[in-house]
């Protein structure tokens, strides 16, 4: 079948950090002779949907634009404004986390309120100390709603794999004897955000990514297709032992007929 | 029986917090009174023993002497001189915690390492940062060994329970997908250091404290007699949920016969 919709991860499957994937951006500019929509489907929290695409558009030259961009961050504030029915002027956060979220989230007109808001919502957070934890533990035991971003216990950068969203989350669901209600990849909320948002069937569209265990399984939750490529995270051995494999399998993006 | 040696618990045990239980000072002058030796077995690892002996004998009139105060910072410190053979000088840690574990982790000899430490300690840590996360996620993935000084999720201050070092542990836990090696109560690694440094029998030793998951089950765990004090955590009820039982009950620390 052809696909109307491509959401696309962007580490592991658009480049490698700095490095560039050749190919990922052949399969981009396929997609764009045929007209076909897509979306950047990225589990980062910390930069906006305008610094991610500047960074796609100068540092790997694949085109994008800041609406094409789908984050947690964009998800977690869309959640907390329907948690609210959208009377979120009179509601009030306190948010552990980078300016790609605390943008996203109090952009909804959420009040801030570091004691006793009615939900806390915690992400990565290159600056997080402990006066920030404790301020999340107080008020998730305080009865406030505990939101995670997203559950990725690591991420790459050049020191190797270091602390990611999903192990800063842990220390509050330690400290608060609870469990986040996760949004970002694998989570549905994220995809059932993004369809909606975009306005795409997600019968017609196609999850694109490296990684198992956030992309694919992203789209198994959310009844999407799902193709995944063999430039990052999975191995053929990893899928070989999965139980649902992936729609479609390919080595390389340019290999893939869109 | 008559018990020679007495592990004494702090927080719940001889003082809630700033209050003072006065049940405890007449334990304590009850045990001077017919000499018998006692320790304060604490979990906390951000003061030094001085530090806990001079709020003893200061805020609550417990006399109290630094050489009777045992913390998991002294028993982690004597763990890494034991992994090392003594041979500490030749050996290096990074330290996630504050001065009283630093103090007592680098008072070895072992050299301090941020970025290839043979061994990484975790503890309770006021100032802790992302920047401490990685490079002890980074240390970890990379070989170091990972002790966590305690398990305690949370401590009780005046605005609440806040994170403990158990919950700062449980982010590294994640990130590195390893399980620390604990040393504080309920481990019997505390103990078990405890008797060899004061030198005491633990046949004729008598733990006393008011948690039953941290200070009873300690004593279970080192084979040492128990005595749980109802004025603290520990309730009748939570107490009538567990199988095994402390060797001994008292409402208050007054009523129990030394």
């Amino acid at each position: 079948m052809k696909y109307q919709t491509y959401l696309i991860d962007l580490d592991g499957t658009m480049y490698r950090g700095k490095d560039k994937i050749p190919e990922a951006k052949v399969f981009i500019d396929n997609l764009n002779a045929k007209g076909i929509d897509y979306y950047f489907l990225t589990n980062n929290t910390t930069k906006t949907p305008q610094q991610v695409a500047d960074n796609l558009t100068n540092n790997h030259q694949i085109s994008a634009k800041a609406d094409q961009v789908v984050t947690p961050s964009l998800a977690t504030a869309a959640y907390v404004k329907n948690m609210f029915d959208d009377d979120v002027e009179n509601h009030s956060a306190y948010v552990v986390g980078e300016y790609g979220l605390k943008s996203a989230v109090f952009g909804t007109g959420i009040k801030l309120n570091e004691t006793n808001p009615d939900v806390v919502i915690v992400g990565l957070d290159y600056d997080v100390t402990y006066h920030k934890f404790e301020l999340a533990t107080l008020a998730i035991k305080r009865g406030a709603f505990f939101i995670g971003t997203n559950a990725d216990t690591n991420l790459p950068n050049e020191r190797g794999l270091v602390p990611g969203a999903g192990s800063v989350i842990s220390l509050v669901e330690t400290s608060t004897q609870q469990k986040a209600k996760y949004i970002g990849k694998p989570e549905r909320d994220i995809m059932d955000f993004a369809a909606k948002a975009k306005n795409f069937d997600p019968k017609t569209a196609l999850m694109v990514g490296d990684n198992y265990n956030t992309d694919i399984k992203c789209g198994i939750n959310a009844n999407v297709d799902t193709l995944l490529v063999y430039t990052g995270v999975s191995t053929h051995e990893d899928i070989a032992k999965q139980e649902i494999k992936p729609t479609h399998e390919v080595e390389s993006l340019d290999k893939w007929d869109v």
